[in-house]
């Protein structure tokens, strides 16, 4: 199958998607690659906030609470109280099917400016590039029944929405660099 | 300049390094790579804890701590203090340059199973894969003087300690696993 091809089925398939599957603050960035002849995107996130329990192994993650958007005190309230409960943050991550390995390269180049974390996942079938967002936090924040974390207030909602909208202020920035490129 | 020559030069520079700068924890690991005809290490970290403070920007980090090692109560102790501390824990990390795409490909292939964070950093100059370990902790500890974390004695340190035990248990298991490849 062409790379053409390929990037028609992939976005066929995607519009079909449930309504509301992306989020609506990472839509324009995909658009912004979908243009493009040699890109098309597979998969993404915004960046999320999430309380989970268990081992730590991707099927054995029991999952609490999960927000996309800004968060309150209420979020960081659990029902349950069982073992160690963690907070984690991670930033935006976006992957994206390149046509070549020069244009993996040419799109590495131009994204490591602003998401060092980034690079190829693989280059034998398909060539996917990853842009991945620093913003990270992993914090254990309940032991059983015991609250781990002692500050004013909602002192760490107003830190959690901080790195949130940090976050999608750099999807905003990478979108219009992206846009502004494909103009020259 | 050819691949051998490249690795020549780059490990021979390696050697004249300060001793002890390369952690022993990730030594045998560096070998089992440097003996294939394909590969050299280029960077590692066998993974480490630290307290910092400042914006997050590598240049404005400030590094109050540090450990490579087993820590104690100590270690969360700091003695100015000024604004936000956070605590970061960081997986093995680990750059690899590949002779070819093909032996990039490979080397991913194999890993990816231990290390899914893996990926080719680079593949316009250098071929460059990444090995990255996804053990990872970022907690706000202190804010002014004000400790953020409240446990049992010293039950965040056993947390710590439990993560960096497991890293190396990592760094060990893929020794095995590249120099049992490199037999067969």
């Amino acid at each position: 199958m062409t790379f053409e091809n390929e990037k028609k089925t992939y976005l066929g398939k995607m519009d079909k998607s449930k309504k509301g599957e992306i989020d609506p603050k990472i839509k324009s960035l995909l658009a912004a690659f979908n243009v493009l002849p040699e890109y098309y995107t597979t998969s993404s996130c915004s960046g999320r906030v999430y309380l989970w329990r268990g081992s730590g192994k991707k099927n054995e993650l029991e999952w609490l609470k999960m927000s996309h958007d800004l968060i309150d005190l209420d979020f960081l309230k659990i029902n349950t109280y069982n073992g160690l409960v963690w907070l984690r943050l991670e930033g935006m991550i976006l992957h994206i099917a390149c046509r070549n390995l020069d244009a993996a390269n040419l799109l590495l180049e131009k994204v490591r400016q602003l998401y060092k974390k980034s690079g190829i996942l693989s280059a034998s079938n398909k060539i996917i590039v990853e842009i991945r967002g620093s913003e990270f936090m992993e914090m254990p924040l309940y032991n059983g029944e015991k609250l781990l974390f002692v500050g004013e207030g909602d002192w760490l909602v107003g830190l959690i929405n901080q790195k949130l909208e940090k976050m999608w202020n750099g999807i905003e920035k990478l979108t219009r660099e992206i846009a502004e490129a494909n103009r020259n």
